[in-house]
Parts: C-alpha cells; sequence; structure tokens
C-alpha cells in the first residue's frame, strides 16, 4: 500500500531542527521524498507500524505534526504531479 | 471528493515568495489548511478545475512543484493526523 507522509515540525530549536532531520531520515529508509517535507512510502502494514513507531518517537507531539494518508493500492490513479521535479515511482523507478 | 494538494514553491526571490503567497491564498479559498504547505479541499470537479487553473497559472513550472491527491468521497479513512495543532474537517468542523 501508498502510504502519503507529510510533516510539519517546529524548527526554531536545535532540538526542532535534529527532529526534523531524523523524521526526514527514517521516511527515507521507507520511501521517496517527492517534496521537502513530503514522503511516498510503499510499505506493507508491519513496515508501516515500524516506521510509524519510529517517526511517533522522534516527534515531539506538543510542537509537530504528521499526516498519514492512506492511498491503497490504486494508488497511481490518486496521484498527480505539476511542475519541477518530476515525481518519483515508489516502486523505485523515476517516471520520465 | 476530497482533494490533497501539497506544494513546494521556490522562494529565495521575492518573485518566489509573491508565489508561494498566492498558492496559498488560492488553495484557502477551497480548503483547509491542515500544514504548511499542504491543504485538504473538499470540492466538486467544477471547483477544483477553477483552483488547478488558478494555481498552475500562479506557478513556475521551472522551479516549483505542485502534487494532487485524489482522496476521493471516503477520505475520512484514508487520513490520519498525530502531534500538534488537530486536523482540521474539511467539512468544516474543527474535529476535537
Amino acid at each position: 500500500m501508498l502510504v502519503l507522509i507529510t510533516y510539519d515540525v517546529r524548527t526554531q530549536s536545535a532540538a526542532g531542527q535534529k527532529r526534523l532531520r531524523n523524521i526526514a531520515k527514517q521516511c527515507k529508509n521507507y520511501g521517496q521524498r517527492v517534496q521537502n517535507s513530503v514522503f511516498e512510502c510503499l510499505v506493507d502494514p508491519v513496515q508501516f507500524a515500524e516506521l510509524r513507531n519510529k517517526l511517533e518517537n522522534i516527534m515531539d507531539k506538543e510542537k509537530d505534526s504528521i499526516r498519514y494518508y492512506y492511498l491503497g493500492k490504486n494508488w497511481k490513479n490518486r496521484v498527480e504531479h505539476v511542475g519541477a521535479k518530476e515525481g518519483y515511482d515508489p516502486e523505485g523507478f523515476l517516471m520520465l
């Protein structure tokens, strides 16, 4: 299934900047960065549970926000990109 | 239908900052801001075509990126929020 992950991290402090880096790093391990704070992760339920657990341990729930969008198996019909940085195919191939 | 709109705008220049403000302003007219560069818009196909047309006229397609995610009618099952700024209900009520 494709899970879209978007986040806002409050980065005024050094601790916030560290959380931001760590959240991005974890997301990179499970998916493709499609915009600055937007990742598309093609994961099975076990992988998603692992990722989610990591992210929610890193984030500060008082300050940061993470949203998950479950795009399911037919995600290709649900995603459209316009402009710079043509989207990545979460299955691993660049869409040219 | 719910359309999720995410964007990255290159803001190094004053023109880029203006594009960013204008894109956010148009999105606000059609939906709810749920994160800094993430809007959820509950729109019919005509409204979505209008919005899309406006955004794509504002953006610089060489520099900026916009992604549309079509979450359909059963979007409530597809969205989950964790942390600060509890999500808005795109139908207009705060989810408390």
